[in-house]
């Protein structure tokens, strides 16, 4: 028996190499070496989004599926799979910027809080006397003593982690000490003038948004935006759970499990932000996260087979506060993270926080709020009637670009907008780059467009006849951008459409299931409240003509950003806010879509396209 | 340049076996096999406890402080202080019995404890809810419905890890779970039919006792009895700090801290205890600790280094409590550990353990409270005044063995009384084995033996006319034992005498700086309570015929065992007692003894042996 290989395997742009055993594969080694290339389908060689190019060196054949996930053309280039490639020397290897999770059209900051700062956490300036022989009172009861004498603060408790700094704190600074507090707790002892921070997270299944915060003032110090690091073990949230559950079964991997993951991500973040604005670590004494019911359970490590099939039921779907470091996140030593409560199924505390940040449940009117994603979460406010009730619905990623030929996350150099002549194609790329696929709203205008030139009829067909319908190497394509200088051909095949067609019945589907169930129709509703990244670039007039949006005549439309964002931002500086997400998720009516008996019926008609056009008027 | 050998080291009768690099002491060594041999010096030559036998093999050559310690006849036998030894080839090494810290008198168990069992802890059984697809609520949510509906509990806070259990659980069990709830905190889901258990742990710088509890009926399951190994390290309190300072400051040594020594140990006797009653660590769902100060801050490795010089400050001496998780004790997910309230400097919790365990606060009389050890904790209540106070006194290990020449532990062969005939010596051995040495209260008898013969005076000088005293190695000596079948001779020399004297000296000042600070008399006092397995076995007359004690010619003698061991079960069982806890220590008031102006005057009187015989009226 002969010991296994190792070969080297640089990667680039990331400029990393790692050193692996033969019959590890090109996406494990980049996992490895922590580089996160795009698995939609977990690494199964199914998704075809993995698409790595081998540039010097030796590796496995071809596959069978990448035979039919690459078009010869490319092979020859060196395309590979990263999920189905293995070396067999030593080798260098190009990831190209569409299987890349790493470079994102920035997160919009949604509006910024209105609210008064009154976080749980507060801060104490004592002035603490030194010990002496015939009086040595411990540390602790002499900081006691002066917040009793000071504050009228009786029998505070203190954290185990905070304890611990205090004595070399009190015999290395000056006789003042700054004391943070949430409640009655003594969460951490700092350096006089010491003013408290708190960090903001909207924990997304594929962006995390962090806003550090002076929990005094309520102002936001420093933000920073990042891609979900979990994106590399699989994009939709299914897919990471099913990697999670099979990991815990090999314990002995030498992956790293999808909470430490996003730990560190979060720990990274926290890191670049506290030395950004000059503080430390430690002054982070408090902090808040909204994130959806499978992003929070994989945060925490909590159990998720439970979660992972039917009925899919949560460990916790309440708000809860953890000790930081026991989450792994190294801020103030006795500091807490809050994560606000869900709402049922996997419409988690992010959802919660999109309905702070945007005032939904404050709305005198019938409102309608939709944050589209791999999961559109759906809400419907009636004061009139006092209801709300809210619903997830698995659109799929195709808005984010996976299952869709040349469909990428709205990075650089995605088409975002399409308009069709009658000649010519117009696109407008992100950062103004040469396309090099299409982002969401780029795929719902190219639609409409085709829709509104017959290209495709109601049913999503292509009009096979028309001579701008091509036939690919995949069947029927209409091509958005013929490629050139070394990009390629940019095109939506039927496939394409059908895939969007899927994403846009499930949502729309999920809209009326909501109206049905409070016995509601579109004329009642008087303002449609679009929240997310996705939401906010969307073309609502291009999104009503495909039917992903019934037209609402009597609606104004509200594109609000990243209200999730701001939510959490309200939630980590008031206590008022925390609980308001508490009566907020248990005020709200969690609608169950696959035992809404209309709901597959309703499905199947959304996934045609509107054949009246009130297009243009219900928009305002 | 060469590597550095490496020699096995074997030691018997532990039957282990060590490798460890040319340059390891035998100290060292055995520390590293997991082996504790007695340090009083903390391994630096000075105390002469560590001693070794070499069996087989080459060591360093002899060094000065082994050839001042060691009698030339047992350095030909190949004795040696294991500090002082390094090997020069593979090694077989017997620890002798006197200085293994492993087998012990038994802790005497003190009387049990007569509290209404009223734990914090609480059990709740409930019946939970299967979830569905209709109504897919989360695990904890169907928990607290039932928790609600069932008992009334409103918005239970969880804990995490506790959480973490709780979905495999609802999976596997039937459809009842038992919640163990501390306050407001789900701390445990547990098996239906589960009792909550607690541990009350008394833990002694030299011995550790631990008693697993029912917390509901309130009665001791099973109870077991252990050597602190931090022993190893050092036997006295100073000796420990300074080795966990020294320890810090060379991060990279391989030595475990003494943190984890004594966590291990407590985790260990868990295991056992639980193991020998059919439960799990699991069912452990409160612990309970009560040690002196500086053995919490080193169990909760708190910073000592403010505790271990002037003026000796602790970073806590109030009650604190700390998930058990978080001191790396293995219990129910969410317990937490009470560690009861200091008094002052290094009167710890201990002491408000003995005070509770043996009812002094609530005496009628003026009482006086003595445990006696390396350090000594002294309390006088008087109930008259309403007041009490409480110091500790430097007395030193002298009456646990150490710093006397046959001194050693209350270990088997260790002679426990001494009389004295005309011609003869008659001694009574633990185990009445073969004499190996003299434990604290053989050591007190010789005394008071001695000077009742007149071979000493009242300043503690042999008679060197007598000739029942002879001239030894090291100077005027008393023969107690020739030796014989394998076994020294045991002396009581000069040296070990002035030792004593140290010891009993500063006892009596403190019980008399106690006094004169409440302006009472011997007079006054109606009873004296000697805790303590040391003042269980002490004989009284003896004591006070040395002086150790005056004698009270209106008191009652009570020897009460491990009332420390009973303060903290009550503490365990029972939150009226843990708040009685906190009253005794708010109350007492810490007397400083090296700032007391009186000490040193009394300390010098005390070491003399009393003129006056007053002792057999002064015993019951």
């Amino acid at each position: 028996m002969t010991a296994l290989k190792k070969y080297q395997i640089s990667f680039n742009p990331a400029g990393k190499t790692v050193d692996v055993l033969a019959g590890t594969s090109i996406l494990d080694a980049a996992r490895l070496s922590g580089i996160n290339i795009s698995a939609v389908c977990g690494g199964k060689g199914s998704c075809g989004k993995c698409r790595v190019i081998i540039n010097q060196g030796n590796v496995s054949p071809v596959s069978e599926n990448e035979v039919t996930l690459i078009s010869s053309e490319n092979i020859e280039k060196g395309h590979r799979l990263a999920c189905s490639a293995f070396p067999q020397s030593n080798l260098k290897v190009d990831i190209p910027e569409v299987s890349m999770t790493d470079e994102f059209k920035l997160q919009l900051e949604g509006e910024n809080p209105s609210v008064d700062a009154d976080s749980p956490v507060k801060s104490y300036e004592v002035k603490i006397k030194p010990p002496s022989l015939r009086e040595p009172a411990s540390d602790l009861a002499r900081v006691s003593d002066e917040l009793k004498a000071g504050f009228g603060i009786t029998d505070p408790s203190v954290d185990i982690y905070a304890l611990k700094k205090l004595p070399a704190l009190l015999r290395k600074e000056s006789s003042e000490t700054m004391v943070f507090m949430r409640q009655n707790e003594i969460i951490g002892f700092l350096p006089a003038g010491s003013s408290p921070a708190g960090i903001a997270v909207d924990l997304g299944t594929t962006k995390v948004a962090a806003y550090l915060m002076d929990l005094k003032s309520g102002k936001v110090i420093a933000s920073a935006g990042a891609v979900n690091p979990q994106t590399a073990y699989g994009d939709d949230v299914m897919s990471r759970l099913d990697y999670s559950i099979n990991q815990k079964k090999k314990p002995d991997t030498p992956y790293r499990s999808l909470s430490e993951v996003i730990r560190d991500l979060i720990n990274d973040m926290t890191g670049k932000l506290v030395e950004e604005t000059g503080i430390t670590g430690e002054h982070v004494a408090d902090m808040c996260i909204a994130g959806n019911t499978a992003m929070i359970h994989l945060f925490l490590d909590l159990p998720v087979e439970q979660l992972a099939k039917s009925p899919y039921v949560a460990a916790v779907d309440t708000s809860i506060d953890v000790k930081a470091r026991e989450a792994g996140i190294n801020i103030c030593p006795g500091a807490y993270i809050h994560f606000l409560p869900g709402i049922g199924g996997f419409v988690g505390g992010d959802h919660t926080a999109m309905i702070i940040g945007s005032g939904i449940d404050r709305k005198k009117h019938i409102t309608l709020g939709v944050d589209i994603g791999t999961n559109t979460e759906i809400v419907l406010h009636n004061p009139v009637k006092g209801t709300c009730r809210a619903l997830s619905c698995p659109s799929g990623p195709a808005f984010e670009g996976a299952h869709v030929s040349d469909g990428m996350r709205a990075a650089k150099g995605a088409i975002e907008s399409v308009r069709l002549t009658d000649r010519e194609v117009l696109c407008k790329t992100i950062g103004d780059a040469e396309p090099i696929g299409m982002c969401g709203s780029g795929i719902i205008d190219t639609l409409a467009e085709l829709y509104r030139l017959g290209l495709i009829n109601a049913r999503g067909r292509f009009d096979r006849d028309n001579p701008r319908i091509k036939q690919g190497e995949f069947g029927s394509e209409f091509v958005i951008s013929e490629g050139g200088s070394g990009n390629g051909r940019i095109v939506i095949t039927q496939k394409d459409i059908a895939e969007i067609q899927l994403a846009k019945g499930a949502i729309r589907a999920g809209i009326e299931s909501l109206m049905e169930a409070d016995g509601i129709d579109v004329n009642d509703v008087s303002e449609v409240i679009l929240a997310g990244a996705f939401g906010t670039y969307i073309n609502l007039v291009s999104a009503v003509e495909i039917g992903l949006f019934p037209a609402f005549p009597n609606a104004g439309y509200n594109q609000v950003g990243n209200s999730a964002g701001t939510g959490v931002r309200m939630a980590l500086l008031s206590g008022k806010e925390r609980k308001r997400a508490e009566e907020i998720a248990l005020k709200i009516k969690y609608l169950e879509l696959t035992t809404h008996k209309s709901f597959n019926q309703r499905f199947a008609r959304g996934m045609s396209f509107p054949l009246e056009k009130q297009v243009a008027d219900s928009i305002d």
